[in-house]
């Protein structure tokens, strides 16, 4: 375990913060690695422009400058919200050998720039929790694991697929769909591919589920695994199959093996998923 | 004007509707053009299965049997819903000579099927109101006016957009990212694109409008032009754009043009677009 200091800006790609968020995540850093851990908000993570934590010109200006600087060691993501497709498409051209080093950390929204990053060998994208999920029930332990992450690279912070020995990632079901369409999803082939959703009627999961089950990117992957869907809402009618019935259907359809659960999603066990081959444990 | 009897059959792709739904339609069609126009509910309109009218066999079956069946001159779906992206891929290869010759209406999730048949030169898909559209405010005339187009093919019921001679097609923004990560889209190079949605918030509409407009399939459009956005939600923090912004927006980062307003939607008021190159008026 390493005992350097490990220094973390914080940016917000889609939503704003509260300083009292960032007050809070702070001090459970101190609390658990003291000087280890140098939490770093970018302004950015506090303005307020709409929906959103600023235009998408600061938003932009605000990652660019994190990733490009020497003195972060990682790029921590501190909420999701919506907005990370609307950064400047030209930024991920414009990231140097820095940028190209560090470690993104991450999920739902923020995804859209992990895609991005994997998609184009950049850096190390890795889907887990934010500062934003203290607000969740439990929420302390998602920051505390995303820290000591962060931190040591524990290996007790890591979903278990993501001890195999195989390529992983790991998306927002929603945001996946999206990236695919927008041609800013990486290739899958290879990967097993772990999947989460918040808040989405079922009838949207199993449409997202064709979407991408259908898409080429998908066709040579090793499987899929499905984290948690949580708060479902309840439509008019009931949709007839649960969401785990959705994803094995839909990989059927593909031919792409299902592989059962996966222990990730928008709750204070999200665990972490570091993008790409890993070593087994 | 032609004063032959049309024969049109009615299946429903997605989800199922009442007997009493059928003989309204029925009852205005015989009301407006007599003997001309014959509606024939196909029996799997009333099946309910879950979410669906029917199995997805069920759904595949009926229409792959309407669509080879010579008696017919058009298909009409008689609701969306959700569920024509889960009939049988492969039954758009049993389409026979007769499905190639036919007129195909519909919209909403049946732009699912609409999109298929268009990327596979089968048949004239064409976008317009559906039986399920009765249950609107002035959602006679919408039955009205899909029962003219489909009798008189009369120019009076057509979208201004389909009379300007250019190629033109219409979706629904969410069903249409859902199938350009399918890849069931076909390359909209050269067309004018009609979009209009439904229940959607506008942070929603916003990553649609990136993943559509990010697309390969979209980079050498002719245009886009928006049709209505109804009924949508109210979030926790105003968007900051309306739908029209949006739309310039994504079109303007795209280089695609923004042509202004269509006269689609959910709504009595939604003109018919068909598919492909059309004649001016």
């Amino acid at each position: 375990m390493s005992e350097e200091t490990k220094h973390i800006a914080l940016v917000c790609p889609g939503g704003p913060i509260s300083r009292d968020l960032a007050n809070k995540t702070s001090e459970i850093a101190a609390a658990s690695f003291g000087e280890r851990a140098q939490l770093h908000f970018h302004p950015q993570c506090f303005v307020e422009a709409g929906h959103f934590a600023g235009s998408d010109a600061e938003r932009s200006a605000a990652f660019l400058e994190v990733a490009n600087d020497p003195k972060y060691d990682a790029v921590w993501f501190a909420r999701g919200g919506y907005g990370a497709c609307r950064l400047d498409d030209g930024l991920f051209t414009k990231l140097n050998a820095t940028a190209h080093e560090k470690t993104y950390l991450g999920y739902s929204d923020a995804g859209m720039i992990l895609a991005r990053l994997y998609q184009g060998g950049i850096g190390k994208p890795v889907h887990g929790p934010m500062p934003t999920d203290l607000a969740r029930p439990g929420g302390e332990q998602a920051i505390a694991r995303a820290l000591d992450f962060l931190v040591t690279g524990g290996a007790e912070t890591l979903e278990a697929t993501a001890k195999s020995g195989g390529k992983t990632v790991a998306f927002n079901i929603t945001v996946l769909s999206h990236l695919i369409a927008a041609d800013w999803a990486p290739d899958l082939s290879g990967h097993i591919v772990l999947l989460e959703d918040v808040s989405e009627y079922l009838y949207s999961i199993d449409r997202a589920m064709f979407a991408i089950l259908s898409s080429p990117k998908l066709r040579h992957a090793a499987g899929v695994k499905l984290g948690r869907i949580s708060d479902i809402p309840e439509n008019d009618r009931p949709f007839g199959q649960s969401e785990e019935e959705i994803v094995a259907y839909w990989c059927a359809r593909a031919g792409v093996a299902y592989l059962g659960r996966a222990d990730i999603g928008h709750d204070a066990d999200n665990k972490v998923v570091p993008f790409g081959a890993n070593q087994p444990s």
